[in-house]
């Protein structure tokens, strides 16, 4: 079903020749057509297949991307934003061709107001370059979505990650972008207010609209304060009932847990093998705790009580930073661990997300449908939101493994659907996921093309993503 | 500018005539045309004068809501939502005439799903009734605006008030909205899951959108456990400048007040004559703590440690729940308060948001402007969002008090906008507010109209509202 989305559309070969003449001669080197560079810009981590765009350019300043945007609309070419390239549904493809515009020029913060907890950035930066820049200041950008990824990308993915129980998702910490819209103008979404009623929240429309709108160039982001004391612990439990259970409760109990991560006990086994570890090989659950000496320990205390009502083993915590990257190594280390279990196979990623209600019926489930089918397959989870991964191994030269492999992402999908649940919590629609999300969401599926048709009328930006017109 | 803005507009005669009938024989005694029924149904609250739509429906299941868009779409005529008629704006005038929909009787609770902390509502429900309804689940729907508004209107307004800073506005808890859109279809915008990336965020479009791009039939709520214990308490400050101060140490360091609330020098003047209290006539911090024994106490030891660093008096703190209720009172009885000064003349409420650095300056020449312009006039803040209230008291009779009240309203909300702010952080546009969103938001308002032609192609959904198309 993917593939097939992925391959709708034609392409507008004589707006395309042209685009590309006119963006050589005006930008020299930072236009690139070679094929590495257009490879290189359409790279899937999954068995959605490249496609590349025709050119890479790489702006240095919102007003070439005005430039571009204008020509491309003008020329009906599509344009691709482009950050990092660690999207995982095919984001970055161009299936009618066009240009990839690659932001790693425009990586600059322009704006950091300490008082107020805000800064504003250009989209190329990733999260790790922001958290270093902001070091000197006491705060920090808190989405964490495994992957170094650049800020615009992460807005359009609507990311989130490991700490989005405390802090919650991008949706949450943008507090405004500039666009370049349709028509070659850039407009800002909101001030930089807290809060504001004043019409409709235009920011929230492109956080998550994964460049099919306009194209970013620039984001206003919600910091928070580095906590004064971080505590991590681990903790095992006989079954995902039991540790879902603890998670339930500390999310009931309204415990401010800055992440809540559960491993499924394949996942330990190729932790212990992959780092030299001890863990037992059940379900576990990683925990990070933020705040005061006093807060950290209260909270540690109160989930160590959970744990142990719930059945989990002893809580092993510690405030000390060493001690407490030791705790973690195992989560840390998980996506390389699985990767050692069988180097020779590719890794699919892929993400649902349930009522957290639901969470340890739709684990077990899958992990009875992977068992069912012969798959080698391990389960991390971002368990206070209700989401979790499956981090699926096969053979991508092998026609039959995509075909189970896309029959496995199927079955998960239809499985969290049926719990009220989402087939996305944080990766996004891209090429990959159009079908569940026409299944998940039925009649909003067309005001989103509604909105998209109005805002985008000639389909330039991203086009081919979310959904077809 | 306010008053212009209401009056821009034509009926459609035919069309209402057409549908009055139909809705008469349809419906009976839900279906109502009378004088006293029309004006109860834009009433305002302000100088925009009322604006009476031509009949009040009360529909009592979404199939009804369905039936009365297809009629109206079908016959191009204006359909107005009302929940309580607390809004501010003029949110519920008709100034095209049409139906409105009054919700008093589709206030059901239609799920609560307490592990998952949420729970699904019709929109005529108010915070009050659902909060009783929810007592005996340990879980409580915190956005608290003042009035007790419907959830429908909340929702509609992107509501906020008193304890947004700790638990958001209604852009963060509301989970998914069910909506009639313009072809008389219902959409649900999301499943139960905490978090999604699938597609556009139609849910936090349909947040905020005053009802102009659909009719609201469900909305799901984010629930959160009631705190264990509630620590309430009062700071006197001797100037706003040293009040805001220990409002921004606060928020930085991150202590998760559940309220932080200033009132100025004559606000608190008007209080101690009213309650019979005498605190100091200076500017007075509220604060309210959320937590267990432990965090209430240790958030109110380091909130006394920033007051006093930021010059304030004695910190007055209780977790009994009478000695808070005397503490708040001040707060709670502040708008009548206000009103007995001078219970001849109108109260005019309007509330401007600015980023937390400036709300010090925001608050101050403001008071400058209302001593230099002989006005009367008291200041509420939502201090930990930047948010403020002005509350006028003018003599509505008098055009020459009107022309200045608005002459206030204009340079209030041109001081905002020179700050970064937003000429409103929780009342929204309505009428009264047009002309400083464009001036606030560019180019951005001529997106919000595409979005509105897109989805509400005939214009029927509260026109005349947030912009002009």
């Amino acid at each position: 079903m993917a593939l097939k989305d992925a391959q709708v559309g034609t392409r507008n070969e004589a707006g395309i020749a042209t685009v590309i003449g006119s963006l050589k001669q005006s930008y020299g080197e930072r236009f690139q057509t070679g094929e590495a560079f257009r490879a290189q810009h359409a790279h899937t981590t999954t068995y959605i297949p490249s496609q590349v765009p025709d050119g890479v350019f790489f702006p240095e300043k919102s007003d070439e991307v005005k430039a571009v945007v204008s020509l491309c609309a003008q020329h009906r070419v599509p344009l691709i934003p482009f950050g990092t390239g660690s999207s995982l549904e095919g984001q970055v493809n161009a299936p009618y061709g066009g240009i990839s515009i690659d932001f790693q020029k425009m990586r600059r913060v322009l704006e950091v107001n300490s008082e107020d907890l805000d800064c504003t950035v250009e989209p190329g930066i990733t999260r790790e370059e922001l958290n270093v820049y902001l070091r000197d200041t006491g705060l920090f950008f808190p989405i964490d979505p495994g992957a170094n990824a650049s800020i615009g990308g992460m807005t359009s993915t609507r990311a989130s990650g490991t700490n989005a129980v405390r802090y919650g998702t991008m949706k949450d910490n943008v507090l405004a972008v500039t666009a370049v819209t349709a028509n070659g103008e850039e407009v800002r979404t909101a001030r930089r207010a807290r809060k504001s009623s004043a019409g409709y929240d235009m920011t929230r429309l492109f956080v998550g609209a994964e460049g099919t709108l306009g194209v970013l160039t620039s984001i206003t982001l919600r910091l928070h304060g580095i906590p004064q004391m971080i505590g991590g612990g681990v903790c095992s439990f006989p079954t995902i009932r039991q540790a879902c259970d603890a998670v339930i409760m500390t999310i009931q109990l309204g415990i401010p847990v800055a992440r809540i991560e559960l491993l499924d006990a394949l996942q330990m086994k190729c932790c212990n093998a992959y780092s030299g570890l001890s863990y037992e090989e059940t379900p576990t659950l990683f925990l990070e705790f933020h705040g005061s000496e006093e807060t950290v320990a209260l909270q540690s205390a109160q989930f160590s009580e959970i744990a142990a009502e719930c059945g989990g083993g002893t809580f092993h915590w510690t405030v000390n930073a060493e001690e407490r990257t030791k705790l973690w190594k195992a989560r840390h280390d998980a996506y390389w661990a699985s990767r050692a279990l069988a180097p020779q196979l590719a890794a699919l990623s892929t993400d649902v997300c349930v009522p957290i209600s639901q969470l340890s019926d739709c684990i077990t489930q899958t992990q009875e449908d992977i068992a069912e089918h012969g798959l080698l397959a391990m389960i991390v989870g971002h368990a206070g939101d209700g989401n979790f991964h499956v981090l699926l191994l096969f053979d991508d030269k092998s026609t039959e493994a995509i075909q189970q492999a896309e029959a496995f992402v199927e079955r998960l999908n239809n499985r969290a659907l049926g719990m009220d649940g989402t087939c996305t919590g944080e990766h996004g629609i891209g090429q990959g996921k159009m079908a569940f999300m026409a299944q998940e969401l039925g009649g909003t599926v067309d005001l989103m093309r509604q909105v998209k048709r109005a805002l985008d009328p000639m389909n330039i930006f991203n086009p081919g993503k979310i959904f077809h017109l």
